[in-house]
């Protein structure tokens, strides 16, 4: 089972699937909503102890999560990038491996097109998965990128650039 | 016992301080090296757990940390958040209080100019605490932190504008 996260400092999308071979079967999706959490730490502990508990949940192989190209400024670099190391060190601590794809290569691998928009995405993941319909965009996201490791990392055959190492594997 | 954090995407400073009245003493302090990890994903785990094992072997009643204001780009901005979201989830899942405090404060609390430069906060650090050279300058910054926070945060007296929340303050 692959996890996907699509961190962000007030909603983190997560989207889990099973690989058979070449046909992906849904298994669960949500969002992690911390902006009426008072403080930072207690947002950043939220989503730490909510990805936590998924995998706990659902004991999935391995987690995948979108790489970031900021086009924002440095303040929500900074706060996605908190938000990103709570749901990273979740992976790390429940010793799974950690995988980075590149937002592009995720809309390449899901719409078939590097540019796709949100829209096209949902799309696909509710054609992919067979789901009744389009899942909230966070959750879609975050099924994307799982859909996307599963389609690259196919074990024996291609690792798509990844590079390995002790706990997790992050492009 | 008050710990600071300095936290960096490849040095985090670390400093524990006790306060007696208005007398500081030095406790212990360090900086963690992360760089030589070689994936973004050991990087934080390394900071998580090393804050985490100083948290146990330490238990310190409280984590203080830097805020960050960002006139770098948003790449290192985000890197600098991944690092703080790694530390800051050690403190809220040790349970321990976390504050926030702006650079300018911690000057100012600690060489009594907002505008001190990293030499002033060094002599500054091994003035207050009494030790026989500058630390480290990761260290020295953390243990100004955790020398702001005692300062600052008096109980009775002054909560120098923190917020509460359940698990943690952060201003």
């Amino acid at each position: 089972m692959i996890l996907g996260i699509d961190p962000g400092s007030r909603k983190t999308g997560f989207g889990l699937i099973n690989q058979h071979g070449t046909r992906m079967e849904y298994v669960s999706s949500g969002v992690i909503r911390v902006h009426k959490e008072p403080t930072l730490a207690d947002r950043l502990d939220l989503i730490y102890t909510s990805v936590s508990e998924i995998i706990e949940q659902f004991s999935p192989a391995c987690m995948a999560i979108e790489q970031v190209f900021m086009g924002r400024g440095p303040d929500s670099a900074l706060k996605l990038g908190q938000a990103r190391g709570a749901a990273i060190i979740a992976g790390t601590q429940a010793r799974i491996d950690v995988y980075e794809y590149a937002a592009r290569k995720v809309k390449q691998s899901v719409a078939g097109n590097g540019n796709a928009d949100k829209d096209q995405i949902g799309y696909m993941v509710k054609s992919i998965l067979k789901l009744p319909g389009v899942p909230q965009e966070d959750a879609a996201d975050a099924l994307a990128i799982a859909l996307c490791h599963a389609y690259n990392h196919t074990g024996l055959v291609n690792i798509a650039g990844a590079t390995h190492s002790r706990r997790g594997r992050v492009l």
